[in-house]
């Protein structure tokens, strides 16, 4: 799987989060959270339902109940007057299956060797209506499953100038060429995102790509690699 | 940073957690937790520590009292019968410091360009003594550090065979070579350790690899890429 992440442009901070977590019973989770407007503010809430969710999860609570969960939370703590998106994607290796939770207007894309699906059912932002719940999409765990995950500075991206990103053509363009790993995908859609901006995003971008492939290598080692830009790093 | 991660040879399952959060106030932290013995049992004392301190970090507590509750938690979950070795790594963007936490015999190595550190100060596990503590450096966050941290199956590797890895000089040798990201390090500290228990893991076997380096890329995107290889994938 792949991050790219890049906050709206002259802010000092996204107020998306993303985290990701190892399921106890084995698998991953990642969680996603867009706080409502950007900046500080934004980030306070989305780290709020992050943390909620992959605590959760971290303890082996199912999905949707975490996804509940923080938005109770996030619910009470700001008394209904605070949303924001959340999505959290799972492999989960006991049901051997992909679980996509959506409390977000933007779409998941599903790739596979047959088709592209968006997956755009109905579903409320938490933290402002009582007794919201997510969609819960289940696939199975299979090679060549492509799963692109977004939040809105995807959407929003270009529509100053009356251009928009088609991310199912996109992406189903990139899975033609042949070539790219995932988190080429991830920053191919990034690049497109802040393009369509004219170099400055309208807001804050976090693209997740998952790839269910077959092995290339034949060890078993995980690995995992983090690029977190540090600004002014030499001055005080 | 970088991370590689490979689980005893014959085992299902790592007994070594490793987790990464964001900081609430600016920077990331990543905890590698080893419990005791191997396979499924140790993940789940791993697992508990890790999200202790996870979780506790992602509110903003700071890392050497983290690392004392994960100590207390554990203490007072296992009645002081099981330990772990804990090691907390943070990059602080509020002090602009690397804080580096230890509960562990192995060391951790340090390079900057004028030379490179063993931190090797003795330091007890977490879980079996009373009031346990971590040894806790910190250090400033200048470009050009390295920074290496590792479970005990890299100081076991090639034990059987009277061999050892001699992490100050291997590290050194790599810094010398001038060429290979974090990622690279990482891998040829595993491939190395592999190789000296001839092909079979000794024991679980993770390694940490912070690089504090000079921007490459203009942009302040950040990316995280992982490789979660998955056993028999296509069979049920």
């Amino acid at each position: 799987m792949a991050v790219a992440k890049v906050q709206k442009y002259a802010t000092t901070e996204s107020g998306d989060t993303l985290e990701i977590i190892e399921r106890p019973h084995g698998g991953l989770s990642v969680v996603l959270a867009d706080g409502q407007r950007s900046g500080r503010a934004a980030k306070a809430i989305s780290n709020l339902v992050a943390r909620k969710a992959i605590s959760l999860l971290a303890e082996g609570v199912r999905d949707g109940a975490a996804a509940r969960a923080a938005h109770d939370y996030l619910y009470a703590n700001r008394g209904g007057k605070v949303s924001a998106t959340l999505n959290v994607v799972s492999v989960d290796l006991v049901t051997r299956t992909l679980v996509i939770s959506r409390n977000s207007h933007c779409p998941v894309i599903v790739a596979d060797q047959h088709e592209i699906r968006v997956l755009d059912a109905p579903s409320q932002p938490i933290g402002i209506y009582p007794g919201t719940k997510p969609s819960i999409t289940e696939l199975p765990l299979v090679p060549h499953t492509w799963l692109v995950v977004f939040t809105d500075g995807v959407l929003s991206a270009g529509q100053r100038y009356g251009e928009r990103l088609d991310m199912a053509q996109f992406v189903a363009d990139f899975l033609d060429s042949g070539e790219g790993d995932a988190q080429a995908l991830a920053d191919a859609i990034l690049e497109r995102a802040i393009q369509l901006d004219r170099g400055r995003p309208s807001d804050d971008t976090s693209i997740l790509v998952m790839a269910i492939l077959p092995r290339v290598r034949e060890d078993s080692v995980r690995r995992m690699t983090v690029n977190f830009p540090i600004d002014k790093l030499d001055k005080k």
